[in-house]
């Protein structure tokens, strides 16, 4: 029995990233790669050296592509079932960065059908008002407007339906056993529902009606889905995406991932300096039972989650994440100084993403894409030729 | 082991409607129900009588409906996989007399989807050229344009994939391993798609915003799809859609139905009277070895392709097909001069059929509804936003 679950449906445990790359066949990010991504993007962003961002299928391709004069484009998405969290949040900073970077252009998928489609109590129409919510969080991240498409599968489902036919074709139950573990009890847009997520890797290249490498930053849990993407693309004449993937940010709580389905694990974008300081407050930490003991003998920051906040998200600065480090361990940091610390960068972040979040809202039509599709005037217009 | 085979992708051998009608679960027509149709339609197609519709799925509650002034809409489909054939006319011919007699919509679908999916060899293209290509052969029929609503699965494909899902969500593969058979070597697409094949049934009522009777008429191999949408629609608030279900107009060869597949079963819509002729008088018959003996003995009308053709399509008026019958048993009518009458009814209707389908051509807009989804554009107009 393994100790933990990474499936796109389910992440649960302690999670052995290296066991990952082995079992999903994907590379580590080596020293090699780092030096080549610097050498192009000219500096790297601290997901990379502080090895958040992990692994890779094809990294390497995509930047000799791009130094080529072939350059990419960025897929990356969202299941939107609920709020949007700092876990959340991460990847999609990376995928800024990579715009940034590369100038070049993201397709932001919001997967409003697969969420309505695995998640049993949840209604279509508030997978669908989810889209639109999350995309506020998304768009207040400051990506390029005219370099950024956001659509919710059910506003292209046009489009989306149209294209997953010819992938679709080339699936067999079979595989979706293999792949995800989904059996007779699936329902049949489960079964069906990867092949709708493997089109953003191609449109673009539909519309410039040329093959164009796609890049797809997510996290690791995704990778099962660009699997058969990568499978299945290149039978249809169109190169295998790439990806680069991060690990989970942990839960504040002891063990597992940051989860917007467990209280207390996560902060939300919405939340309060309030419930941000009651959160991290009541986190877990490497620290001792006292000040006493934690001046004597020094605090853990490798099991600490206060610390990995700070790491992963919040001290990305190198020489201040080793003073934090090492004044821990020495017992010269106590768990309040690092808590009031980490309280104050979260709600510095949130203060300004929250101004931005609702800034976002009359650029929802600036950033989303959809198709037009209204039956009733489809129907309108077609009584109108008589 | 069955003698033969009646799915939605494969129907072969000699098919016992008898036995149909119990597998199936589904209704005869009885006098008591014809006698209910005439009462309302004030006459009954010969196909009624006949039992050429010989079975029905709640069509009395329809009837009821339609008398107590909640009027249903008719939902008819085509899979798009070749030319037209006079098998598939029949139901077609059939649907039209209902539009005509309860002055009702008819929802007509052309599943290019599915017979991308299903037929391994089809493409895509082919797929959707076949649904504009027979649509004519659809619009030569007379339909009323006022109430008629022709779409093919891929132009519509963003409406049906949204409906669909919720479709979807309440199915699972062990129900479409029961109802189809399919097994883990099915595609994606052929396990998802029969909720696209329901979504017509509830198209008219999502229009109109409330639950409208649904009266769909096909041939007796679609039935497993609709059985499945009477389980799920109402789960979703709409109403059971009822069906009346043909049989199969029988090959001209010996055994089997008309088949597009196989050579020389089949009289397509767009045969010229010379291979009619030819086909006619190639055509598998119950009459003796030679005049001599026919004359003695007389023929069998009853295993006859010729006859069936006179009597299921071009012999409609009761007393002459009588006639035909007993004269063919009498020894009073060869076969030479019952294929010669039934080579001119055939190129006859076919003669008009032909003209008309041409002049459908320029009214093909009257017709299809379709989605304006072109990506490209949908791009461009987002771009103009900023």
């Amino acid at each position: 029995m393994p100790d933990f679950i990474v499936t796109p449906w389910e992440v649960s445990g302690e999670i052995d990233y290296d066991q990952i790359i082995k079992e999903f066949g994907i590379e580590p990010i080596d020293e090699k790669l780092l030096f080549y991504i610097k050498e192009i993007a000219k500096e790297l962003h601290p997901f990379l050296t502080r090895k958040i961002f992990f692994a890779h299928r094809d990294f390497k391709w995509i930047l000799d592509e791009y130094r080529n004069g072939n350059p990419f484009f960025l897929y990356t998405g969202r299941g939107p079932s609920g709020d949007i969290h700092l876990g959340h949040i991460m990847p999609w900073l990376f995928t800024k960065w990579l715009q940034d970077k590369f100038d070049v252009e993201l397709w932001f998928q919001l997967t409003d059908d697969e969420k309505f489609l695995f998640n049993q109590p949840l209604s279509y129409d508030e997978a669908y008002q989810y889209s639109y919510d999350n995309a506020l969080d998304i768009i207040a991240l400051g990506f390029d407007p005219k370099k950024t498409f956001i659509f919710s599968d059910i506003d292209l489902a046009g489009v989306l339906y149209r294209n997953a036919l010819k992938i679709a074709k080339k699936i067999t139950f079979s595989t979706i056993r293999a792949t995800f573990g989904l059996d007779n009890s699936a329902n049949i847009g489960q079964i069906f529902y990867t092949s709708i997520q493997t089109v953003p890797a191609i449109l673009k290249s539909i519309i410039e009606e040329k093959n164009i490498p796609c890049l797809i930053p997510h996290a690791v849990d995704q990778d099962p889905h660009f699997r058969l993407s990568r499978d299945v693309l290149p039978k249809l004449g169109y190169y295998k995406p790439a990806s680069i993937q991060c690990i989970f940010l942990p839960s504040l709580q002891q063990g597992g991932k940051m989860s917007a389905s467990v209280e207390n694990t996560a902060i939300f974008t919405q939340d309060s300096p309030a419930e941000v300081k009651k959160k991290v407050n009541n986190a877990f930490t490497g620290g001792q039972a006292s000040a006493k003991l934690q001046r004597e003998i020094g605090g853990n920051p490798s099991v600490c989650s206060v610390f990995k906040y700070h790491f992963m998200l919040f001290t990305l600065d190198d020489k201040e994440i080793r003073n934090i480090e090492s004044r821990c361990r020495a017992g010269d940091l106590l768990c309040g100084e690092c808590k009031n610390d980490l309280i104050q960068k979260i709600n510095s972040f949130l203060k300004t993403h929250q101004e931005r979040r609702e800034k976002a809202r009359p650029k929802l039509d600036k950033f989303l894409i959809k198709e037009r599709t209204d039956l009733k005037e489809i129907v309108k217009e077609k009584l109108k030729k008589l």
